[in-house]
């Protein structure tokens, strides 16, 4: 089951309307500033509307349970901003990662690149000082100033929005904490896949509920609490939630990009291993007697196929994929039993609408 | 004359306290995630409060002649918030550029990399994908995460602050296209740099003013009028005046990092020559019979120094700084003349004030 084009495809379609209204003015503006700079926009609002708008629906989902009456109008910029956010973070993390493909196709990155292959342009010059070729260079520079500008675009949609002071700052508030605690996580998966930190299990899992939980659960979860003016307790009760919820996430997305179809998951087929990521299943290999099998070849860039489909096999062989597993079942359960509980502070409408999530996320294959 | 450290102290002094308080409590924060996070905001903090302020100092310097009854605490938030705006692109321009120094001593990435040394830390791992050492990719990583969590930061200075509904989003979208235009210019930048596009002199004049004037003079200047409730003629004079103004000072500081004194300046002698920098002196040697004999060596990552003063021979011969330096006083000139005009809706001692800073400008030698 696809479960990340479930519905409400109503909102979906209203995300993406939201979206296109904004990219295009984004990129009309842009054409006065020259034709690289329109073209970087235009290369991003191919990619963003691309995405499966998980969290901006999770964010109008949260909402209309807690406050149907809701300023709707409002609540689709803000679930646009939602998403830019989480682009944001992604082209970062694809210059970071060195990575040229996303979803099964070229990246921002990518694209920018084989257009500049295409055309009949003057030929890049002298590569970089650090042997970068020129091409590439310029393509992962895009990368990072596209990033800023989808950053700075998020930002200000947020601030833009007219509600009451508190609210506002609630907001902002929440918005700070998220970009703190996404970046921190970031930081420690840079830092463990450069080998300047040596990863053991909990600080694996610590870095996956910063870096994914944080803005892809608790940040679209709480926002929606804050705007439909739910109390602080609400506010808690929802990010325990949201935080095993996120973890369980990444921690699947974990096993899809080692285990599962690269077809269906959209990224390059092992890239994970090729590139060293210090993922909880690496974390838990670690500790097992597999480990001097597995570590030779591990994080190679010039991983064959065949090593890949080999570590593969000894990551399965020494239960990394069953015990990360285990760990995904066990935290959804909590959750279910979270939101199951008479005493739980979260509203019936939101508790339901999340229990179904969950329902979702235990059929997830892709 | 070292015009950066003129008065007014009273200023500099009050900004250099509300960034230490501000960067101590973020440093404060970040411990609970990790060492690692916490240098990062350490070493940002020490680069941060070792600017010049020029920025904040024109933005205070321009409300203070425009409103002297303004509220302080606010103004001077904001003029902390306008100095890490500054930081935050400083740090993604130089991953972009691979500098490791900056105001002639190691900047955040060299001194993360020299820490990393020093430490008695695991050696970092396999080198990355692209051949760069994982220590290297691991400190330019943290260089683009410090710089998106400054963006965020300054971003939420100016969203958080208490102002009607109409001066906020007014200052917002002050904001947006200071950084549309910012990044545009950067953008523009890096595609020259890299034989992307070749520069003409037009071309580079307009790089400079959208990636250094905009954000440099008239992001300050105007935020000054915004906050001040001034009309919007008034915004619009004082946006002509800062564009220009602020082109002369790119061209100045590319005269000053081509031909300047290097231990003045901070930058490392010829690092513009050696990356290729398409700066307008170079656009306008590309003009000259010159260029056929500066062509092969410029822009040559191992070059020495003594063919960079070849090179900076070769561009004085040419007459490529002197013909710069006629710009530079022209531009400063007709600044001069407009602000000297009765007919200028730039309220007097807001005039009074430009006009004084113009005369250090024409002074400048670092």
């Amino acid at each position: 089951m696809r479960f990340v084009r479930q519905p409400n495809h109503l909102h979906e379609r209203q995300i993406e309307r939201a979206l296109e209204a904004m990219l295009r003015d984004k990129l009309e503006e842009a054409h006065q500033y020259g034709e690289g700079f329109a073209t970087m926009w235009r290369v991003a609002a191919e990619c963003i509307v691309d995405g499966k708008m998980l969290r901006p629906r999770l964010f109008l989902n949260a909402l209309e349970a807690l406050a149907p009456t809701q300023d709707n109008d409002q609540a689709i910029r803000l679930a646009a901003a939602i998403e830019m956010l989480h682009y944001s973070f992604l082209l970062h993390d694809d210059v970071i990662d060195g990575d040229l493909r996303r979803r099964g196709r070229p990246n921002f990155i990518g694209t920018l690149l084989r257009e500049h292959e295409l055309a009949d342009r003057p030929a890049a010059t002298a590569a970089q000082g650090d042997g970068q070729p020129a091409a590439l260079h310029w393509a992962r520079s895009n990368g990072i100033l596209m990033g800023d500008l989808l950053l700075s675009t998020a930002h200000l949609l947020f601030a833009r929005e007219s509600m009451p002071d508190p609210t506002r700052v609630r907001l902002l508030d929440l918005l700070d904490r998220t970009i703190t605690e996404s970046v921190a996580g970031e930081q420690l998966d840079v830092s463990l896949s450069d080998g300047i930190l040596t990863a053991d299990f909990e600080t694996a899992l610590r870095m996956s509920r910063l870096k994914t939980a944080s803005y892809t659960f608790d940040f679209p979860l709480k926002a929606a609490v804050i705007i439909a003016g739910a109390s602080e307790t609400v506010e808690a009760s929802v990010g325990v939630v949201a935080s095993q919820m996120g973890l369980a996430f990444q921690l699947q997305d974990d096993l899809l990009s080692t285990f599962g179809q690269a077809a269906a998951h959209g990224k390059d087929a092992f890239s994970d291993l090729r590139e060293g990521k210090e993922t909880a299943i690496i974390a838990y290999a670690r500790t097992t007697s597999a480990w001097p099998r597995i570590e030779p070849r591990f994080g190679d860039p010039d991983l064959t196929r065949e090593d890949a489909r080999r570590l593969r096999e000894l990551l399965v062989e020494c239960g990394a994929d069953r015990y990360v597993q285990i760990v995904v079942d066990d935290l959804l359960s909590e959750c279910a039993t979270l939101l199951a509980s008479p005493d739980t502070a979260i509203p019936q409408p939101l508790a339901q609408f999340l229990t179904g999530f969950i329902d979702q996320l235990r059929e997830r294959d892709s």
